[in-house]
Order: structure tokens, then sequence, then C-alpha cells
């Protein structure tokens, strides 16, 4: 099997990226050859074919041809706070660029071809504000920024194309991911992956939500296992079309840091200051339940406790 | 007030611009100037502009600017049955050039002036098949054609751009509208005005679905009023984002023969002969209740009777 992967050089990609080419496997089947593309790439492990350039570009759309990737996961985007400050690059990147992607990866089966599988990383952002207290498969989608909109048009364009049997096409929606580097990310939701950074090392931290402020958590390691198993999980039975949210945790930021406290030391509680700002707690600190049966039934997983789900964003398990 | 129109030369375009210039009012509001766009315009009256052209054109696009609209009915499209068999034309029509007509039409806005309203005539065909009994506005959409996948990705993009308060958009689902011209439209769902037309002429009709058959319907004379209150209605306390479906006539196959025997003479029953096609009715047959309460009490309006709605549609009720 060949694999590509998009946006290989941002913390999901390079995570997903390093986990393929440790185990060379997706599901059951060998991984042939593996690609990674991004305008900037890591430093690759031997054997890894790297196609660094815009995605949007037609030199690379021709290196993608060559490659004929048989499973795809696109996970290039620009982030959800940087593309709401730039509106043109956002449509480009996030839209545009996306589209005219899962076009160039249809052309094998318009041709007769086999349709490759496209695992797409959306968004919970396409669920929107003032959410009901449980987000169901009927729960009607409004995004409040541009990035949900833009990732929303995606899934179902991808839908579509899955339709006609062009692409294979899985979007999976992904909540807020932990714990990214401490760079400016562009994401408004960088806060949660800072507040574990910080408390681990015993720093004072400033928390943009009040302690009660509920978000939807995932590790990137388990978030990247579940990008390869929605890559090979039966969908020919699901109901909801081709779009699933990924199962998570629902924890408020008090749960989170008494985690912490827990692992680290009952005084890093002392190091949590609250100036809630009601536009970050709008769109970060209000995610209610989710009903996420759907995505399980396919074999989906969230992080199983809020121990677990620090150990593997701090890296200390793997597993 | 400045009133533009996209799609002037179709068959719904050219009924909203003889509205239009014949009543040179939008609501209350008298109508200063109006334009019209397409790359064939039908005859125009004095005084209206004509702005003929690809929509998607650097051309096209200034003289919009120039234009400088306030109101902006945006109805340019490839049909669905047209776009389904060309997909790359669907893309650029349907999806690109309406994407890249909302941008032209924010500038103003961007740099500080007034949003103007657009008016988009989205689809139906948005729902999907297999619905539910009864359709609402928490029924998942599912577009069944890239048509469909498509005007539901504008309507996403041009609730995003009212978010940002860019545009005043108003997406209105449109349904089956009768009575089309009998020439080749490239619409699956023209057999439903053909059976209009074919029955009043006193002609045999061979039609695709059988008589019990579901479908929503309603005349292009009041899906263009409906277009004009859609411009002016106030959406401020509207639950619904910024898309609703217009209120419909459900009728079968069998209610509209019905009615038509009752108007021209009950011998005309005898001239439907019935070929029912799966790949048709799928789509256009088995419409199930609407919930279409929201849309109503925004003032939008079904065609009240089927009589009424045959009569417009023939043109011999003008209100």
């Amino acid at each position: 099997m060949r694999v590509l992967v998009t946006g290989a050089g941002g913390y999901i990609g390079a995570t997903l990226l390093t986990m393929l080419s440790k185990e060379m496997l997706i599901g059951d089947e060998r991984i042939d050859a593996l690609a990674a593309v991004d305008r900037q790439l890591p430093s690759l492990k031997a054997g890894v074919v790297g196609i660094s350039g815009d995605l949007g570009s037609d030199a690379t759309h021709s290196q993608i041809r060559e490659f004929r990737p048989d499973f795809v996961f696109h996970l290039a985007a620009i982030p959800g706070g940087a593309a709401e400050e730039d509106y043109d690059a956002g449509r480009r990147v996030n839209l545009d660029t996306s589209l005219d992607l899962f076009e160039v990866l249809a052309e094998s089966a318009r041709a007769g071809g086999k349709a490759p599988v496209v695992v797409y990383a959306s968004t919970v952002a396409v669920y929107g504000i003032s959410l009901p207290d449980l987000v169901t498969p009927q729960t009607v989608l409004r995004p409040p920024i541009s990035y949900g909109a833009h990732k929303l048009a995606c899934e179902i364009l991808l839908a579509d194309f899955s339709r006609r049997g062009w692409l294979d096409g899985r979007s999976v929606r992904l909540p807020g991911i932990v714990a990214r580097p401490r760079s400016p990310s562009g994401l408004v939701s960088a806060f949660m992956s800072d507040l574990l950074h910080a408390l681990a090392a015993g720093e004072s931290f400033t928390c943009p939500v009040g302690p009660a402020a509920t978000a939807w958590w995932m590790s990137a390691h388990r978030c990247a296992q579940n990008l390869i198993h929605a890559a090979v999980m039966d969908v020919s039975s699901a109901s909801s079309g081709r779009a699933w949210p990924l199962p998570v945790l629902r924890l408020s930021i008090d749960e989170v840091v008494q985690t912490l406290a827990h692992m680290y030391g009952a005084n890093r509680k002392d190091l949590v200051r609250y100036e809630p700002k009601e536009s970050v707690e709008a769109v970060f600190g209000r995610y209610p339940k989710l009903d996420d049966a759907e995505s399980r039934a396919l074999g989906l997983r969230d992080d199983e406790s809020p121990k677990a789900l620090v150990q593997r964003a701090l890296g200390s398990l793997t597993d």
C-alpha cells in the first residue's frame, strides 16, 4: 500500500508520520511506500518520500500523481485563529487547495482505476456555538468561524466524491488536540496544550477560560491512532454519511488541573490564575456532551481517562 | 436601491427580472437601478442595465463592482442534471463562480461600507434521498447530486460571509418550479413542467414517475415573489441560520393530473401514460412532508392551492 500524508510538518501530521513510519502497517496491510507533503518537512526516516512544496501548486500535484497513493491523510490546513484573521489565506488553503487535492486524487478512479481512501481531518468547529445539551448526528451544523465553514464545505464535497465512487472519503472531526508545542500555533485552543506544559513544568499559567469551562480533549497520539483506524474501518453500514466526530473526553479545566495536581503535586493547582475571556469561553469553553456512539461502534476511541490523556499528551504513554 | 440579478437569462431569473422591472419596488424601497447579468440576456426593458458575459470573468466582476448593488439575487447555475453529467462545469459555475461573486460583493463591507443583501437560490436537492417522513430544520443534509453538494457548500459559505458582516445573505431552497419552457433544460425535474404543458394543450404525456409519486411544487411567479420577499424579510430573530426552504405544495402526480382534468376537461387524465423510472422516482418522487413553519413565519408563501399553482404556472394568474 502507498500512503501519503499532507500537512506532515504540522503537529498532528508529524505524530502520524512517525507512527506510520515506525509500524509500516495500515490496519493489516503492509505499507510499501510512504510520502510526506508540506512546505517545510520534518527530518524524514530513510525511505520516506518527501514532497516539499505548496500543496496547491501544479508541481506538488504532479508529484502526488506520480506517487499514486492508495491511502491519503489530508491534514494540511491553516488553523482556526489564523484563518479567521486572514480570510483569503484560509479560503485558499482550507477550501480551494483541499478541493483541488480531492480532484487530483479522483483522477485515477475517473479514468477507471481504484478510488484512493482519503482520511480528512475535519474539526469540531463545524458544530458551532450555542449547542444543545447533547450534540448528536442530527445537530444542525453552524460553524462559528471560517475555518469551520471551509472544513464543513470540504466534508460535503468529499462525501460527493465518495458518492460518485471517485474517492473513498472519511472525514473525522478533531477535537482540541494536546499537547501541542508551546510556540504560537494560530490556534485559539492552544491554551489547552499550554496548560498541560505549564503545570507539568511547575510554571504559572493564566487560563483564558474559567475552571468550569468544558472542552473536548484528545492526545495527539490517540488522534493519530484514530486517523489510521479511520482509513481501514468498514464504513459500508455507517448511517452518518461520510463524517464522524472522534470520540472525546469531555473535561472541565478543573478536572484537568486536578489530574495534573494528582500526577505532579497538589501545589500545581495554585499555579493557575483564571482570567476568562468571553470570546474564548464561547468557542472553547462550553462544549456539551457528545453522542459519539456511531464513531465508537466503528472502532474510533477516546483517551480512556484524564490521566491517560495527560500521559499520552506529554509523551509518557505511547499506547 | 440598486438591484442586480444573476442568471437573468434563465427561467426563474427572467420571471424575477420582469417582476422587478414592472414594479420597480423591493419591499417598500424604490428601485433606482436594475442590472441583469447572464451570458445571454433576454431583451431588457429600457433602463435596465445589461451585463452580458461570463459571471466568473474579471470583466463581469468589474462591471458588478461599478454597479455597486444594494441587493443581489444570485440565480446563475448549471442545473442539476447537467452538473451531474459535467462535474467540472458544475464545480466552476455552481461552486467557484458563486464564491468568487460573494467575495466581489463583500469588498464594499470589507472596506468599511455597507454589506449588500444577497438572496441565494439554493435547492431542495441539499436534503437528499431516503428522507424521514417529515423534513425539519434538524434533518441531516446529504445531497444526492453534485449540484446539491455545491449549493449546500455555498449556503455554508454565504452564512460565513454574513457572520463576518460582509454580506447579508439569505439562502432559499427552491423546490420544483413550474412551468418551465418545454425545451431541454438539463433539469431532471423538467417532467413536472412538461406534464402541465402537455395536459393543458391536450397532448399525451409519458410520466417518468408513478401517479402516487409526491413532489414539492411552486410556480415561477410565486417563486419570484418569494425571492423578492426574502431580500427584505427580517431575519434577525430567525433560528435557522441563513437558509430556509420555500414553503411548498406537496402534491402527488395524480393530484396534479386531477387538477388539470378539472380545469381542462376530464379526458385529460387519459393522456397520461406512466412509465416510472426508479432513478427519477428516487430523487423526485418521494418528497415527504416539509416543516416549513419558520419560512412561513418569515412571510414566505406557497401557491395556496393546486389550481392556483397551475394557473400561475401557465400564466393565467398573475398575483
